[in-house]
Formats: C-alpha cells, structure tokens, sequence
C-alpha cells in the first residue's frame, strides 16, 4: 500500500459522500487507502482524518471529508474530486462534455443533500428522534415532489443521450456521473424501498443503469469485498419505515 | 448585443444563484444577455427561461436555472458555470489550483443551501410562512453553529494563502470563488445583519475582502449600474428580522 497513489480521507464506518469517490476509485483500478480504516496506530483512525482536517500546510485549507490527496494536491468537496478524478481515468467525457458530466454529479449531489436532510431538517448536530415532526413533514413533500421531480430528470437526460442510446448519462461510455447516479440509485433503494419500487415502471433507464453500473467488474468485485461498507443509520441514506411510502398494490 | 458571447438564463426579478454567475461575467467584462431579462416578444422573461429547460436538443438537459449558454455549449449548475468562466477569463488560479479553486465554490453552494434552508427547511414549493415554526429553530442552530463554521473557515483560508498574502483565497489573484464570497457576505450582511456584525471582529480578512471586491471597478460599475437587482424576499437572502440575532451591545 506504500505505492498507493491515492489517499482517501472519510468517515470510517459509513458510505457517506465517500463512497461516491471510492466508486470511481474502485471502477479505475486505481490504487488508494482509505486512510480512516487503517489503524490508529498507522495514521488511520478518526484521528488520521482529524489531522488531515487540521493541517494547515495544503494549500486550501479542507472543511469537512472527503478529501482526496495525491502527493502534494489536497482537493475535497465530493464532485470536485469525482470530476478530478473521472478526468484522470477515462471515467469523464472528453471536451466540453466534461462540464456537463460535472453538472450531473453536482445535480446529484444537491439530490443527496435533499435525502439527507429528509432525516435531518433542522440541525446535522441533532439525533434524527429530535427532529422527527419535521422529518415527517419535509419526507412526505420530498416523496410527493422532489424524489419524482430528480428521478424524471435523470431519466429524461438518458433518453436524450443518443451517443449512447440512453445507457449513459453524457457521452458514449460510462462516466464519473453515471456511477453516482448507481450509488443514489441503490442507496434510494435501501431508504425508500417503498417509494421507490412505485416509481420503477416510469423510469426504466435509470433501473437499468442501476444493474448495468453493478455489473462492472471492477464494481462488482468491489461490491462483494469487505471494502464495501453496508448501509445503516449513520449515513446519508437511511431506512426509517416511518419514513418511506406504503407498499403501493 | 446580437454579438454577445454568452446568454444567462435565469430569473429575472432575484439575485438568486444566478447572481454568483453575472459576478462572474461582469468582473471579467465579458459580453452577456441576461435573457429572462429581455422583454417577451424578443424571447425573454419567465417563458423564454422555461423554454430553454425544456428543450431536447441541447445535449445534457438542464434541471434548473442558471443556464450558461455559448454557442452549442449549455451548462448548468451555479459552481460549474462559475469555474467555466472563470478559467476561461483569468478569474481562477493556473493548474492544479483550478481544483482547489473549485471546491471553494462548492463549499460556498453549500452554505448557500444552509442560509436558503434558515427560511425554508421544510420545502421550497411551500410559503415561508407556512414553515414558520421550522424555520425558527433551524435558524437558531445556523446561527450559532453552521455561520460561525462557515465564516471561521473561509478565514483561515484567507489567512492561509501566503501566495496573496490574505486578500484571495487561493492563489496571488482574484477568482471566481472570491467573487462568490463577496456575494455571499453583501447577502449575510442584508438577511442577518446583527448575526453578522457580532462576528465582524473575528473575521477582517472575510470583511475586508469583500471591501476588495465591491471596489474593483467593473463589480463597482455593475453594482451602480440597473442590471444589479436589489436583494428581496423572493431570493436567498432574506431579510426576516425575527430569524436575525438581536443586537449586541
């Protein structure tokens, strides 16, 4: 692992944002440590990102993970990275495409910020059972409008992507937005099985992306690989019954 | 303006996120059609916006306003566009900096979201007024948590960047990320003026850059100028003197 080019820094025991940037990771073969599940006493360790957040010493100063470092280059916010590094491995289209693939994955990330907070409206620094009320009340407009507003979108951006007859996002070939869009996709499965299940017939590219994203190789093994962390209730997306939809038929 | 290089799409009647972007393009000089703006039978206002999101034949389709339009080229999303021209027009650092120039604008969509969300936490589609109650308390913790972390960090950012020496955020020059910040602080200081001026004294590299900006000559022509539409409470920031901190002192 001391040829690693890559090092990540994240939370330790969820996806998070950070899985969004192992996925491409993991899909380039490119070679990382996740630094925070090395030990403590190898620089790993929630202390091991607490000292990256720290260092004054980087250039820019980072806020919060994830953070991607190779050699002296510290960048963090979940899309730059992703956009950095689909660039770097053939995960990005080529000119100007590459800003509209960087539009994507930043429209995706203003979706996981609207799943998120269906769990946390209020505060980030409060329990989710001190904001239930008004978790209740921002999940069901979240339910009724916006998860069907960002899945109709995404839907209507793969059926007008004839350079890849609607199986990719944008240009020809799979790119850092396209496995984004798996993990929102699979993560909204986990979260909402209800909700989601009812709007499956109407967006059938995006299920269908879905499994094609899954069967990558690399993905697939990845999948299957303790590296993979399963998904709970520390997260981003998280399963709360009360929360998700009635079964509909 | 049949010349015009660029057409903006966005909403004609608020700052909006489409402020970050005119910033942008005034800075830089750059020739632009706000085209929302333009009366009705020359193709603006609210249904010239709405027919460009509608349309199929621009490539990615776009979700939201604002739009960057150049030629065959659309691209969306505030920071995207924001770093496009940017590094089109000499408003972001050389190299490998172009990142770090990017997340700093993402960190600053991000609190954009947070101080949008003070006055809407439950849903944009509803009134604010119908979220009263929500918004009071998640203004509570934005303004003793989420403002004080945000300004703190943009602080030590400037007071990091030795390469201009504190009056850029990143690199020896002005970028995009700085014209953004000023935006950010000019809408703190209209929504939440005694949250602000409490923090005004642990903050001066945050106020005097924005001093810096307001006074470049092409942002203080702009500024002056009928094209600046005044803040309101139709847009991000909102002046609701009950959710602002009382006076100190």
């Amino acid at each position: 692992m001391a040829d690693a080019e890559y090092r990540l820094y994240y939370w330790p025991d969820i996806q998070g944002r950070g899985e969004f940037v192992r996925l491409v990771l993991e899909d380039a073969g490119a070679p990382y440590v996740d630094v925070a599940r090395l030990p403590e006493d190898e620089g790993g360790g929630v202390p091991g990102l607490m000292a990256c957040l720290a260092r004054d010493d980087v250039g820019t100063a980072n806020l919060a993970p994830p953070i991607l470092q190779q050699g002296d280059l510290y960048i963090s916010q979940t899309a730059a990275i992703c956009a950095y590094l689909g660039e770097r491995h053939g995960l990005a289209p080529e000119g100007d495409a590459r800003w509209q693939a960087l539009h994507l994955q930043l429209t995706l990330a203003d979706f996981v910020v609207e799943i998120h907070d269906t769990h946390h409206p209020i505060a980030g620094s409060l329990y989710y059972e001190d904001q239930t009320a008004e978790a209740q009340r921002r999940t069901a407009v979240f339910r009724e409008e916006r998860l069907p507003r960002s899945l109709g979108y995404f839907e209507r951006v793969l059926s007008l992507n004839k350079a890849a007859e609607g199986r990719w996002l944008v240009g020809a070939d799979c790119s850092h937005a396209d496995l984004s869009l798996f993990q929102v996709m699979t993560g909204l499965e986990y979260a909402f099985p209800n909700a989601l299940s009812a709007l499956a017939d109407d967006h059938p590219r995006l299920f269908a992306l879905r499994d094609r994203v899954r069967e990558r190789p690399n993905i697939a093994a990845y999948l299957a690989s303790e590296r993979r962390i399963a998904f709970n209730e520390l997260g981003i997306f998280r399963h709360y019954p009360e929360l998700d939809a009635t079964a509909v038929g």
